[in-house]
């Protein structure tokens, strides 16, 4: 196992930023699992906005004693074990549970080893897990602690139930790719004829659901809002964004305020925490859809927020759920609800990472994309070897083995913090 | 500031473990903050069960630029200021937010700030901030997410109406502690007849609650809470603890099935992130309380446990919440909601962290402590300079200045993992 603390300065660079996050510099905590295997190697990572990534980094090593010296055939006829021994280290539990940096850690080193699942098998990771059948994929997932809401009964009759089509699905996956949307025009910020401008760029390019970053000044974001729904025309999506920076008060009030740009969805209205929060939102701003999980940390909060309404849309994230086997929970716990599933993305490896999950999705869980689109933003993707296609507005179904994580040899020691080239040349 | 991880071997020594910690070796990230004053230092810590300090560790180093070179009259006259300076840096709330390491290690500092607080004052903890004003008290306080549930304003109307009485509960308090609860009879594993002995030692003592670990064998624990009740007699209460491993309906029927012993709570009945679920299970097993809290891990969690009615009894913890002044925080909205706090300690530092918590909550906020005690385990104390006094089952109030979490040289030096002596001894 190697881990690398690698950070990208993009709080100078980056077009813009949000309420909540004015200065991120883009890093990973990036981990690679060596194998006996000749040239098989797995790569994984959880995604920071700078200070602290050496704390995932160290949180990675903390988890050496799970995965040395393991027997990948081993891990892969039991996945769901191998999780719990990771995300149930009784020590380690201690300092989450199931949550915050230990957590990130989990994803990282989770999504390392399923990449060597999908590598060795010569399968991009969508396909992987989609060729799984219903009884492998009930056995990744931990159902502790979410039983009352799925069983694994329940799971697998509804895997079951969603294998007609699949084929079909797949074809047209493979054909049309799957639906995504962007926030290029929306930073706070940006004057009113750069929203105007940048808007007519996306819709050239093929897009038809641009996000907007709001809650920084009301009559502004109303404002804002309207530039952009006068340029997208009434029937495309338009999102908005608050960063958590509102109470819940605040959110309904404000949120309703905005109410004349018709957006799909408010995201992040408040806290990440707040499920009853989020509850009362949702009813106060309907239809206004409510999304929210970027920083939803586990399959328990997901299921409460599902339970109680308080999450219309959920906006899984790669790295913030402990990998490939949560994150399969959340899905089934999601189609069950009736949820769709929209994913967080941006920063560096998200797209990588939620490609794989809406595709699986579309073709084993859900069934459907026609109410569901995969986040993305355009920056920071040359540091993977495997390329990441978006065309048209879509992503499109990657073909290269594995999760697609792998990073440039360039990058890794290039963007190394403290002692990389592009860190020293700043002093 | 100076970082030690120390790690004491616990797992081989204690008398007992419980259903989800089966070999903790109680461990503590210390941090000392030196100071230009002639011998101010202050000292703070985050507890934690062994592997991972280390993670800890560095997330108190990732703080270094929050506190470094500030200068201690500005933080003392902006508390809430300086809370939002370390919980609310953008880069590092990422890695949360306000949860897991990141949080725990925003505990040590900032607790290690108070510590100067109050040392500079010559005063315990429990005494600086009982005798700071209302407007003070709130000034601590961030209220952000948790307006919907307490204002600032509501906040300071409680804090007034409850100063009546502050000189007749100091005096209470000085002259008789305050109660305390223990687990010496009730670890798992322990036969009938030992069960038997150790209550009753510790009536003998004079405990008159005591708690039982629970959830690992139906049957045996309805005996195990059957022999208990049976020594203590019909009146002194009887608590059972099942650390998390029931999921929601095995919470309800297990518990029920413990209902002939009379539990006055149960414990951690379920996952800490699942606010719903202990609503349920409260609203089941009524009238048995459901107590939880120590991986409860900020306000905004808190909130909602109160305003679902999920959480009866709230165990908060000295190093999970954001430190004092988040304490602060979810003392007031216990209040609010007529929650009793009853905090969690055993471990290493945290009996020391909460009886000042508890102490401050008699004499400012709740003004009551018939409904509600501390917990107690007799281990580790010997490592601390200040003692902790217990008798009768009573916490003492203390009257060393400070918080009472400085360390003996000796102890920083042999326990220093995995260097110090007690470690390099084992191999």
């Amino acid at each position: 196992m190697s881990v690398y603390d690698l950070r990208f300065p993009t709080s100078d660079l980056l077009d813009g930023s949000d309420a909540m996050n004015p200065d991120p510099d883009y890093s990973a905590a990036y981990v690679v699992l060596d194998t006996s295997g000749p040239g098989l190697t797995g790569h994984g990572m959880t995604f920071t906005i700078g200070r602290g990534t050496e704390v995932c980094c160290a949180a990675i090593e903390a988890m050496r004693h799970c995965v040395i010296g393991q027997d990948l055939d081993a891990l892969e006829a039991d996945p769901g074990g191998f999780w719990r021994s990771i995300a149930g280290d009784s020590q380690l539990r201690w300092l989450g549970p199931e949550k915050g940096v230990i957590h990130l850690a989990t994803a990282a080193v989770v999504n390392a080893v399923w990449d060597l699942f999908a590598r060795r098998a010569g399968k991009p990771l969508w396909k992987y897990l989609s060729d799984m059948s219903a009884e492998q994929i009930v056995a990744a997932v931990d159902f502790r602690h979410i039983s009352d809401a799925l069983t694994r009964d329940e799971a697998l009759t509804m895997l079951h139930g969603s294998e007609a089509g699949v084929a079909e699905r797949e074809a047209d996956l493979r054909a049309n790719g799957y639906p995504a949307y962007i926030t290029s025009a929306g930073w706070l910020g940006y004057p009113d004829d750069l929203i105007r401008s940048k808007t007519r760029e996306a819709l050239a390019d093929g897009w038809d659901a641009l996000k907007m970053k709001v809650g920084r000044d009301r009559d502004d974001d109303i404002r804002r809002t309207m530039v952009l729904r006068d340029e997208l025309g009434p029937d495309r999506r338009l999102l908005i964004d608050a960063n958590q920076v509102w109470d819940v008060n605040e959110a309904i009030d404000w949120t309703i305020a905005l109410k004349g740009a018709d957006p799909w969805w408010i995201e992040e209205p408040t806290s990440p925490d707040d499920i009853l929060g989020h509850a009362r939102i949702a009813q106060a701003v309907h239809p206004i859809r409510v999304a929210t999980g970027e920083h939803c940390h586990n399959r328990i909060m997901f299921k409460q927020f599902f339970q109680s309404g308080g999450m219309d849309i959920a906006q899984i994230d790669g790295c913030r759920l402990g990998g490939v086997n949560e994150v399969i929970a959340v899905l089934l716990l999601a189609a069950k609800f009736g949820v769709p599933v929209c994913p967080h993305a941006g920063g560096i490896g998200l797209c990588q990472h939620v490609q794989h999950f809406s595709m699986f999705d579309y073709l084993r869980v859900s069934g459907r994309n026609d109410d569901r689109m995969i986040e993305y933003a355009g920056h920071l993707h040359e540091h993977f070897v495997t390329e990441l296609e978006v065309r048209g507005g879509r992503y499109i179904a990657p073909t290269d083995a594995g999760f697609g994580l792998e990073m440039k040899i360039d990058s890794v020691r290039d963007y190394a913090f403290p002692d990389g080239a592009v860190w020293t040349a700043r002093g």
